[in-house]
């Protein structure tokens, strides 16, 4: 393994931030960074080398890896927590061997305390944080007495408070916690929050207790994760990305540092961290769950392509827990955005598509490629895999499999770089350059397309508006054409990507410029050396021989394949009805 | 009875219209126009005639009524139709005696033939055409046609084509019909519609004989119903508004011309209308029905505010009919825009509405003012008459009453007037007056506020909507404070206003700016000369004020009264599960 940088804020070397005994506001927290993010003016270093410091300052020596890990790890840092000696081996087991709706139970019957739960949960995390810098905000205190009161009540009472009742929730940096800050990925977007956002409160009432908030990108569009706080790496091999934006998220969850997280995404930003990480993700319909002071205020893009917000997890059926505990609560009836679809998740009946036959075949559509950029060597893998298993025998009552191309996915992805922007990128990039903080490199890609038309009027938006909906329309007629339930796909170009090599969205973005939810799940395949495109292959665009270079410039070795279900818009219920039936066919966690 | 304007086009008198035995193309047709609309240039004037004739030459001379009466008509003209002579006993009966469901079981059981429903409705709506101008197009040989194949059908087949099989239904002007043209209310947007557009193909599908399109304003944006094709009249008394924007419909079902119509409404426009004439009108939650092709194209208010669409007609079950026609054909599988809530309508138990007891009362809230225009004497006395009738010894145990009063509604409508013109209405205004039209005085009231701020920027519709979302969340949380299901209250400051009066659209707008559903009942209250305000009376507002001065300057005599009763957003099913309940108690049609 080479020396890879270590992040430190400025004023401190590695060693003098472990070696020293100094009082906890002068100790900084080392953590792995191989390509570490652009550097600002002094006055930005400044103030994020103090920001860096108050985290710092949170974290026992006990629960600092030694500087020559840091200095020098493993390329796959997932086995780490586990042996560093820093977790009991009752900690290991409970963050490793239970999933969220696992720990709600065993905490409901009493055969684990929310206290010790959220204890190493958190020294997890924060374990997680040294190797791939997935936190932005960690508050083990408070998480453990609020765990406390937890397990006090549950004395008292006899009864849990909600379904998730000490079940620890990690939450993405700009989703409002009452008590801290929250950003758009940039230093000058920080503000004090002094309530939880209405997610937050509806998870808080539920039971969950709330430990950390997870890195996201600059102005938090990248498909990668690279802010203030630094750059998140994946954790099977620390030279790709963990995705992004909710890439925290994603890469704290496969370290096992969190069983379940909540994460937004607009062009990917659930679905692709899931998948470079190896994880489950879920991003709804649009309007589908609560999330009023989810964004410090209504941002441009969603003039045209609206946020979406979903779980991150590690079972399909933790998946389905959140969902259920979110909506058990009508949040419709205080948050009027939302579209009062009862929840049904994965006991929806197959007739529910839409159709009138029951006990019909589920009718898949398997995406080989978009028409736009052919996928690398493993996701090609991954989709031979899915396929075969699919057409087994003894699964032909069950499905039916067909070939399936996605309408207009280049048009969809040029469309929706200018409809993310109507502002030009002017409201982002001024921000982010007032604090004297440096533009990253994939920020100023996101919003190139747009940047030269400037600010464009309220008549252009009702233009791109207009666009999306005849897309929408002819997209939805050609999905009838091809008469399938669910689609399975590709969730990006690749594996995890190198380092800010992130830049085709196309995979993921059409499904919100459509609007449709996607879920990612995992799949055996990992990305290995030495793999090559077809014989045969040639390019479908000039992005596709872009992303035959890319693949061709890099190791990806370890990175996991994660496969996308797409389902028709509002079908969020059907779509669970369907991972009902391929969980037992592709023997899914 | 005074002398009235008549209309019609330049180059005839109406003496000539009617007296003369001229080939059809040099025949026009004399409309009653006491507030004719203001003249254009010699150029537009010269297209707008030539309109009204290709529309005149249509009409046989049996189905005109005399001139004489046509330059002097009542004051009320519902009963011309049914005594003129034109129509058969028959049709008198066919047009008077059933409502939609009524003439589906009628058509379906062999008691009347689609022939002779759609002959009934096609003469009675020429007639009602040339009393209130109601009409933008008539097409009965069309009509009889299509009813000819349907009866054709039946007598092969020995069934319907579907459940509105025979029934006619008419449709405002901008939305598209095959072969027939459509506009925004002014000559210079019309086009012609080489294909149905998606509503009007399901009604097509299921039955329905299409025969004419209705009026609606200039720019489709007043209460009041004012276009290139004359101005709209209220049925009970001329010298008042039909009201609008779809105030052709309300006034031809109201003449019993239709027993069925669709409109569309994004400040009051199927609502008013109703309200003005007696009738029944639903504006449903936006993205309940189909609306592809509605609009020539997206329009800039739809940036903040959403158009909705809905039935207009004569009974409850007929709202009810109409939603579940559409429905069931399950449209959102080719309009992705609709929201898949399947429709339960007037079954929908109580305790759907999120609350957890069954068997429960109907919480009902009483709107007697909004805190911002106090309604005028008769719909003071329609509100007390169904205060009245709910708290009747017998209703205790089927409804609770108390008073209600709407959160912001001086706000909602000053932020609404900018909310709908992100362009400051110059798309509007340029359109008509390329053409020569002149632009009429509604026009310009609405985009009055906004029009000082020209074209406004993306960033400020982001802002707009931020606004407006804020404003949707505290009115949820002052609803949940009222606790109640339901709210009844005013449609309008008054009933029907004095032509180009409209001026305040608070009681409608709100619903529209927060997107509640709106039902609107007829009740049995009408509005007399010399009411009087109450002795307390105090001004809530400037506009409160200017109400008052207006219902002492005019006669309403006639002018039917109807209210609004409105639901929680997207609780469309549970209005109407509360409407089944009211009809019992108020004695509903």
């Amino acid at each position: 393994m080479s020396l890879t940088a270590v992040q430190v804020p400025d004023g401190h070397t590695p060693a003098a931030a472990f070696s020293s005994s100094l009082a906890k506001e002068d100790t900084s927290l080392a953590v792995v960074q191989p390509n570490p993010v652009p550097r600002g003016t002094a006055e930005y270093e400044k103030q994020r080398a103090n920001l860096l410091n108050a985290f710092a300052a949170k974290v026992p020596d006990a629960y600092r890896l030694p500087i020559e890990l840091i200095s020098n790890p493993p390329k796959d840092v997932t086995a780490v927590p586990s042996t560093c000696g820093i977790l009991t081996a009752s900690e290991i087991d409970i963050t490793e061997n239970y999933d969220a709706s696992g720990l709600a139970e065993a905490i409901a019957s009493r055969k684990l305390t929310a206290v010790a739960v959220a204890t190493a949960f958190a020294k997890r995390a924060i374990i997680a944080h040294q190797l791939t810098c997935c936190l932005t905000q960690w508050f083990m205190d408070d998480a453990i007495e609020q765990a406390r009161q937890l397990d006090l009540y549950q004395a008292e009472h006899g009864k849990t408070v909600g379904p998730l009742h000490g079940v620890p929730v990690s939450i993405k940096e700009h989703i409002a916690i009452a008590g801290t800050s929250a950003s758009y990925g940039f230093l000058g977007s920080a503000v004090q929050s002094s309530e939880d956002c209405h997610m937050v409160a509806i998870l808080r009432r539920q039971g969950a207790v709330l430990y950390c908030k997870t890195n996201q990108p600059q102005s938090l569009m990248h498909l990668e994760t690279d802010s203030h706080f630094g750059r998140t790496l994946n954790p099977f091999n620390i030279h790709l990305s963990s995705g992004g934006s909710t890439g925290g998220e994603a890469a704290l969850i496969a370290m096992k540092g969190s069983v379940l997280g909540v994460g937004t995404d607009i062009g990917g930003s659930i679905r692709a961290p899931a998948a470079f990480c190896g994880i489950y993700g879920f991003k709804t319909t649009s309007r589908m769950l609560p999330m009023d002071d989810y964004l410090l205020e209504t941002v441009p893009p969603e003039l045209n392509i609206l946020v979406a917000t979903g779980p991150m997890c590690r079972s399909l059926r933790d998946l389905d827990l959140f969902m259920r505990v979110v909506h058990e609560v009508q949040p419709w009836l205080l948050e009027p955005a939302i579209i009062p679809l009862p929840w049904t998740g994965l006991q929806t009946p197959l007739a529910d598509t839409g159709r009138q036959q029951e006990q019909r075949r589920l009718k898949i559509g398997i995406v080989t490629h978009d028409g736009f950029i052919e996928p690398q060597p493993p996701v090609k893998r991954a989709l031979a895999w899915v396929r075969e298993t699919l057409l087994a025998p003894g699964h032909a009552a069950l499905v039916e499999v067909k070939d399936f191309t996605p309408f207009g996915a280049a048009e969809a992805w040029r469309n929706a770089r200018l409809a993310y922007y109507p502002d030009g990128g002017a409201g982002m990039r001024d921000g982010i350059l007032a604090a004297g903080e440096p533009v990253h490199p994939l920020s100023d890609w996101i919003w190139k397309a747009a940047e030269s038309l400037g600010p464009v009027s309220g008549s252009t938006v009702v233009k791109y508006r207009d666009q999306r909906d005849r897309f929408r329309r002819a997209f939805a007629a050609d999905w009838q054409r091809q008469d399938v339930d669910i689609i399975i796909g590709p969730t990006f170009v690749g594996p995890a990507p190198a380092h800010d090599t992130a830049f085709y969205w196309n995979y993921t973005s059409l499904y919100n410029y459509v609007d449709y939810p996607g879920l990612v799940f995992p799949t055996p395949v990992t990305a290995s050396d030495g793999e090559q495109y077809q014989p045969g292959y040639s390019p479908l665009s000039e992005a596709c021989s872009h992303v035959k270079s890319l693949w061709e410039s890099s190791s990806f070795k370890g990175a996991p394949i994660a496969l996308q279900v797409i389902a028709p818009r509002y079908h969020d219920n059907e779509l669970f009805g369907a991972m009902a039936v391929l969980k037992d066919i592709l023997n899914l966690p």
